[in-house]
C-alpha cells in the first residue's frame, strides 16, 4: 500500500499568509464599507519596467518564427543571461564569479526550497529567528528538523539564532556548529541589514567549522548604505563556504514573471570517500534531472534588466518603494513606535503598542485603522511582539495608512 | 562539516543526451562538410501557434500597466487556466475532474521529478523498461532505488517491467506489488500506445493492491486511434489510485515556454495514524512551500490553447509532425526495418539492423547517413537492440533522412 511522506504531515496546518487572508476577508465581509490597505504580503505593485516589456515583446515575436524559435533552454540557463548577471552583479563589484557558476531558475522560493536537497539527510540547519518560513519548512519536509512543539513553535532539531532589538538584529555565531546556515540580508522579515565586517565573521566561522552558508540576497537592490554588502562573495573566503540566492522579484518586479538564480562556486567542495565533490555538480544534476530551464522569453526579460535603460528604470522603481519605506518609518516614529529596518530594505519592523502580542496588534490595526500587516510571531518565536509593514504599496496608500495609524 | 546527499552520488555520471551531443560534435568536427540531420531529442521545431503568440503579447501589455499588473500567481495556478483545462481535457471527455484538482506548473519534467516527494521514503517503484530516465533518477536521488549495477544498468530496488516486441510493448502486471507505478502512454520512448481495456486492468490492479499510478499523458495529443485513452481518468476507479501528468510541450510547442499540470483527485487518499490523508493536500503543500506559480503571461498562453482558434492551430501542428512520423515509419519499412510506434505518437521505435547493439547502430547511422537518433539501451536494458527516431524535425529533413537511410 502506498504511503504518504510522513515528514510532510509534521508541518503545522495553516500557512501564515492564508490565516491573514482569512481574517482580512472575514473583516471585509463584516465591514463592506471599509477601505482596507494591505501592507502585509511582500508582493510588488508597480508594473514591469518598459525595457523589460520591450524585451518580452521582441522575444515573443522570435517564438513565432521558425527561423528564431527556441525550444528547450539549456538546463542551467542561457549564456546571455548568466554572463550579464556574472558581469554586472558580481565581477563589477569585485566578486570573483564565473558565468558557469550561475544557475538560472524560476524563482528564489523554488531555489531556497530545493537547495537543501543536495546536502546529506542528517544535516543540521541553523536559521535566524524570526525567519522566512521556506528555509525551515523545506527541511522539515526532508526529515531534518525533528519534532514540532505547538506551544513554542520550535522544531527540536533546528538551531535557532534569535534576531532581536537586544542584539541589534545581528545574531550571535552559534555555539553548536550547524552544517547549513541560512542567512538573509537585507533581512526578511526584520528589514535590517548586515555590515560587511560582520558578514566576514560569518564567512570565517563557516570556513573554520566546515559549515555552508546559504545566503539569500533577494533584497540587495534596496541597500542604501555603503558598508552593507550586496553579495556574500564580497567577503574573503566565501567561495569555499557559500551559496548565494538571487531574485529578479523585488528589484525588477518579476514576482509574476518568475526568474532567479543560484550561485555555487566551483570551490565549494566536500570530501567524500577519499575524493573531492563539488556541490556545483550536485546542483547541476538536480537541474538536469528535475528541471527544464526558465522560459526563453523570461530569460530575455532578465537580460534587459542589465541594459542601461533597464538599470535606470529599476533604480527608479526601487527609489519609489524606498520613498514609501521612509514615509512609513518616519510616520511610525511620529506616532510613538519603536521601529527598525526600512533603510536598506522595503520592510519596516516595529515593536507592537503596549506590549500587545503580534496577533493582538494585527487585530487592533485591522479593526481600528483598516491596515493589514504581518504579525512578527508568524516568522518565529523571537518575532513575538513585533510586526512587519511593507513598502510595496503605492505612495498614496502608504500615506493614507500612516495617517490612519497616527490618528489611533 | 557539511556533507553531500550521498544518493545523488550514486547516479551514473553521464546523461544519455549529453553523451549523444558529444559524439555528434566530435563527428561534425571531423567531417565539417557533412549536413547532420538530428532526429534524436524530443524537442519541437515548429514556432508557437498564432493564438498563443497573440495571448502572450496581450498579457505582456497587461504587465506594463499598473491597473492590470499581476504579481505573485496563485500557487496552484490561475482559475482561468485550471477551469479551461478541466473542462476541455477532462469533463468534455467524460472524466470527472474538478478545477481544483488541477495544479499548474512549469513543466512535466519538474512534476515527474518532484511527485515522488509526497510519498514515503521507503516506497518501492515500478517502471517500464525502457523508460524516460527522470522517473528512476528522481527516486535514486531520494534514496529509494538501492544500488546500481554498471554492467546491467539495473537498480537493485526497482521493479522493472520489460516492454518489448515479445509482449507487444504492453508490460505484464507486476507479481511483486509496487507502491508506485510509473506509466507513460502513448509511450516515450517506444511510441506505442495502450488500449482503454488494458489501462483499465492497471487501474483495477492498483486499486486492488493499494498501489498508486503516476500516469504521464504528455503525448496524448498524438493519439489517432479510437480505443486509446487520452487520460487515465477515462478508466473506472482511477480517481482512487491515479495521478496524471499533463504537458503543453509536445502538443502546443511549449518546450521553451514551460507549462504543465498535475491532476490529483481528492479521492486519492491513504490511511495514516487512524485518519485519512488526501495526497492532494501534500502536493498543495509542496507547491505552497517550494514553488511560486507559473508566469501569468505563460498561463494566459496556456488558456489560448483552448480557444477554437488555438485548438485548430494545435491540431494542424500535430498533424504536421504526424505526417513526418508516418513518412519515417513507412520509409523504414521499405528499407527493411522492423518498426513500432509512430501511429499514436511522434516517436518511431525500430529494431537495429543485423542485431547491432543500440550504440553500434547509433554510430553506423551517424557515420554512414549523417542521421542522429537515440540508442534504445539509453532508456533501459530492454531497449537494447532498439533505436528511437523522432518526428519533430521538419518534413524536408525527415524525407532527406529516410532517403539517406534507404540508400545504405
Amino acid at each position: 500500500m502506498f504511503k504518504p511522506n510522513e515528514d510532510y504531515l509534521k508541518l503545522p496546518g495553516s500557512y501564515l499568509f492564508s490565516t491573514i487572508a482569512k481574517k482580512v476577508n472575514a473583516f471585509q465581509q463584516a465591514n463592506p464599507e471599509k477601505n482596507i490597505i494591505r501592507l502585509g504580503i511582500g508582493d510588488v505593485t508597480q508594473p514591469l519596467p518598459p525595457a523589460v516589456i520591450k524585451a518580452l515583446h521582441k522575444a515573443v515575436d522570435e517564438q513565432a518564427d521558425p527561423a528564431t524559435f527556441r525550444g528547450y533552454a539549456p538546463d542551467l540557463g542561457y549564456e546571455f543571461l548568466r554572463h550579464a548577471m556574472a558581469e554586472n552583479d558580481f565581477r563589477k563589484r569585485g566578486c570573483d564569479i564565473a558565468d558557469d557558476e550561475i544557475f538560472i531558475s524560476d524563482g528564489a522560493k523554488s531555489d531556497s526550497g530545493n537547495i537543501q536537497e543536495i546536502f546529506s539527510r542528517d544535516s543540521k540547519i541553523a536559521v535566524c529567528d524570526p525567519v522566512y518560513p521556506v528555509y525551515v519548512d523545506s527541511n522539515v519536509m526532508s526529515g531534518r528538523c525533528g519534532d514540532y512543539d505547538k506551544e513554542t513553535g520550535i522544531w527540536s532539531n533546528v538551531i535557532y539564532m534569535p534576531s532581536t532589538a537586544e542584539n541589534n538584529f545581528s545574531p550571535e555565531l552559534p555555539k553548536e556548529v550547524p552544517d547549513i546556515i541560512y542567512l538573509c540580508f537585507p533581512n526578511n522579515p526584520t528589514g535590517t541589514a548586515i555590515t560587511k565586517d560582520r558578514l566576514q565573521d560569518w564567512v570565517d566561522y563557516a570556513n573554520k567549522n566546515g559549515s555552508v552558508i546559504i545566503f539569500d540576497a533577494a533584497y540587495e537592490a534596496y541597500i542604501s548604505e555603503d558598508n552593507v554588502p550586496h553579495s556574500i562573495f564580497e567577503c574573503e573566503g566565501a567561495r569555499t563556504c557559500a551559496i548565494e540566492l538571487r531574485s529578479f522579484s523585488k528589484n525588477a518586479g518579476f514576482t509574476g514573471l518568475r526568474l532567479a538564480a543560484t550561485i555555487i562556486p566551483h570551490d565549494l567542495k566536500v570530501k567524500y570517500q577519499g575524493s573531492e565533490v563539488e556541490m556545483h555538480s550536485l546542483w547541476a544534476r538536480r537541474h538536469g534531472t528535475k528541471y527544464n530551464g526558465a522560459p526563453y522569453i523570461v530569460q530575455r526579460a532578465g537580460e534587459a534588466c542589465y541594459s542601461s535603460e533597464g538599470q535606470a528604470q529599476i533604480k527608479e522603481m526601487v527609489a519609489g518603494y524606498m520613498k514609501n519605506a521612509s514615509y512609513i518609518l518616519e510616520g511610525l516614529k511620529e506616532a510613538g513606535y519603536t521601529v527598525y529596518g526600512g533603510v536598506n530594505s522595503p520592510y519596516v519592523w516595529l515593536k507592537t503598542k503596549d506590549n500587545m502580542t503580534s496577533w493582538e496588534f494585527f487585530d487592533y490595526l485591522l479593526e481600528n485603522a483598516g491596515v493589514v500587516g504581518t504579525p512578527g510571531s508568524g516568522f518565529g518565536p523571537s518575532g513575538e511582539h513585533y510586526f512587519r509593514l511593507t513598502a510595496f504599496g503605492s505612495y498614496e496608500s502608504s500615506v493614507e495608512a500612516l495617517n490612519r495609524i497616527k490618528k489611533l
